[in-house]
């Protein structure tokens, strides 16, 4: 809302009123903004939370420190909400249609999630919304995303970038081919893009386009559904998604800003995308929402995010990284979420196969999210996977899946450049 | 040290071979193999030190968790210190000057941190070096680095960078004007130079520019001393250091980043300084040992950095803060370490004070470094400054600590655009 404001201030000849029209200098005021609203409000909407008794009871699966935690205010979600949309909607430009789309999916999973949590608070009811509706939300996230991403003519990638260097000078021209496109980055490969229509290469020639878009929409709606209950699968450790989610937030920040670079993304052989300069100034806010919000939620925290914050969380993530076109760099930046879906899905298939095969259901790790794994000594449960052999402290867990996250999100990186 | 040999590896042509010459490339290698060596060689070095009890008793303060720290391994430093090396040789370009003078900055003080700890250790005498002798040491190293500055012929700014823009095409020509310079970036002024040689203006012309350099090297001593003992002062909770210089150095990366880079030097109107992309390459090297180390000393610690770590990552914070004649953004980068420092003199100044004037010494803070402040509750100990009334889980400050610095370094980055 502050572009329009100060283009006007700049007519009337104000000093410094240009300083809006750098992507660098709105970033940071929309990482600073958020930062400072969610530490700021945040202590507010707690105290209301403890005041109204809005806690969470967590699941009993005999770990350390769970005593502590009853009764702490969950709904924290709402925090990371107000401190991503205001900086979102100061900053941002709102012409954009990245901008409207990123404000819809975080609108809508933050909804998503306040219901769960409002069942679960509310009617004390434990299992909250019930999966089917889960899904049905997110699967409708997805769809809008991908419909939006098909059918809005702003959305494009600008094909052709050509850089010449010379000596002392450079010289950088590029043609304005800008196309619709259901290509996405793959690492480590030097001819770099997958299309989905190519999924679709038998089909008669001019069915392949819009064959390649449904393809396109089904893997978003997977994606989005998947990368949202991965976060929702993780937030079980105080500061575990907060933490991720904020350094994948950075992650996300160099790679929208390399693609709205033109110069950069024809370096790298990457797509250039036209306008995707306000999702690095939407994911600075996203960033700096969740730093701000650890401020309370670290450990011993003193909020949960809830379903509130990690299905919108995760969802947003899954949302840039499609408006990016680098969905395949998700596998490297959401590694721990990954992780801990597999081990819930690994957990309970070999669960229910052994249950059939010996009459006793066998484990692979001593409980599930892994991260649970860790917080128990090696003779507590019995399970195939045995290390470590001492339970560790919560936040060792916490501190060593962001340095996870940190690797991960290097590396997914320094793949732009190994080709 | 690769640099040589992927160069000759080009010239057989091999493959890939290139990608040395990218130090974007170099950057996020050197801060992955950081990370993975201090991760692999501190599980040993820990095991060893645990071995041969080398570890440290921390000052009994009256607060929490005290207990569990004894026996802790000290020394840590030692992690860091190899995680920095090995990556700063594979992967910095060995003919830089500025290379080396980080290598020497971090040698020297690793060793001064390390002979200090080896007293405490061995000869079971808790003050150990002397503080003449610790004072002798860093300003040895300051004035090692002034000069060097001063005598090198390598070490020059570039001036009259020009940037042109037009609609569709770039063309950035410079001329390749080199001076030495005792300059210094000021945050927030337009024209946004110091020079100390300006400090010598009353002195006949001639006269000027050496004075200034003399201004220059005194500033440099006093600088890296400061920053040394106020990340030495800071080092008192598990993970606080090394999370906050972790912190620090992704934000020198940027500074170093932009430094190297002729068109944002231009653009941002700061001093071009060739050479700083390897700054950028070492600083990514220091970033990765920090994170490493955390992976054992994250709350709970495994291990202490003890003054082998922590004299040598204040020092070369220092170091590398004048190299980039940026030393007047440490107020921000490292206003952590500032407030420890000034904490701490004002306790000790006001007990002083009041001693005085009052027959009886009062304080100030519940205790100093101000992070034990909040250590302990309103009533443990009579102080001036009464909040908050609960003392903190460790933890917590710690987070918060490490935020505050996040805040700080955005602040730092953002002065670059305001003007």
């Amino acid at each position: 809302m502050l572009i329009p404001l100060f283009e006007w201030f700049k007519e009337l000849g104000v000093s410094g009123s240009g300083v809006m029209q750098y992507i660098t200098f709105r970033a940071g005021m929309s990482f600073i903004v958020a930062l400072l609203v969610s530490t700021i409000i945040g202590k507010k909407i707690i105290h209301y939370m403890r005041m109204h008794q809005i806690g969470d009871m967590p699941r009993n699966i005999g770990v350390d420190g769970l005593e502590s935690k009853k009764g702490t205010p969950s709904m924290g979600g709402a925090i990371i909400f107000i401190a991503i949309i205001i900086p979102a909607l100061l900053f941002c430009d709102l012409t954009n249609v990245y901008v409207w789309l990123m404000i819809a999916t975080t609108v809508c999973l933050t909804a998503l999630g306040f219901m769960d949590d409002y069942i679960k608070v509310f009617r004390k009811n434990k299992e909250g919304l019930s999966g089917r509706w889960k899904i049905a939300g997110q699967v409708g996230v997805g769809v809008m995303l991908g419909l939006t991403l098909y059918l809005n003519s702003d959305v494009v990638i600008r094909e052709n970038v050509e850089v010449r260097t010379h000596n002392e000078t450079t010289q950088i021209s590029y043609s304005t081919h800008d196309i619709k496109s259901t290509q996405t980055t793959i690492p480590f490969i030097k001819n770099n893009n997958f299309d989905y229509k190519w999924l679709a290469a038998a089909l008669p020639d001019d069915w392949q386009q819009t064959a390649g878009w449904i393809i396109f929409i089904v893997v978003t709606v997977f994606i989005v559904t998947g990368t949202s209950n991965g976060s929702n699968l993780t937030d079980g450790l105080d500061g575990l998604t907060a933490g991720i989610c904020a350094i994948i937030g950075v992650g996300m920040m160099i790679l929208a800003y390399l693609s709205s670079h033109v110069v950069y993304a024809g370096y790298l052989n990457i797509m250039y995308i036209p306008g995707s300069q306000e999702v690095f100034v939407y994911m600075a806010a996203f960033t700096g929402a969740c730093m701000g919000f650890l401020w309370y939620n670290g450990f011993p925290a003193r909020v949960f995010m809830g379903d509130t914050g990690s299905l919108m969380l995760g969802g947003l993530i899954a949302t840039v990284a499609i408006i990016l076109h680098k969905e395949i760099l998700l596998i490297l930046f959401c590694g721990v979420f990954l992780m801990e879906s597999l081990s819930v899905i690994a957990q309970s298939s070999y669960f229910k196969f052994t249950r059939k095969r010996y009459g006793e259901g066998r484990r692979i790790f001593r409980c599930t999210p892994i991260h649970h794994h860790f917080q128990k000594d090696a003779g507590e449960v019995k399970a195939l996977w045995q290390k470590p052999a001492h339970k560790l402290h919560e936040q060792t867990i916490v501190l060593r899946f962001w340095l996870i996250t940190v690797i991960l999100c290097a590396l997914a990186i320094i793949t732009l450049k190994i080709r």
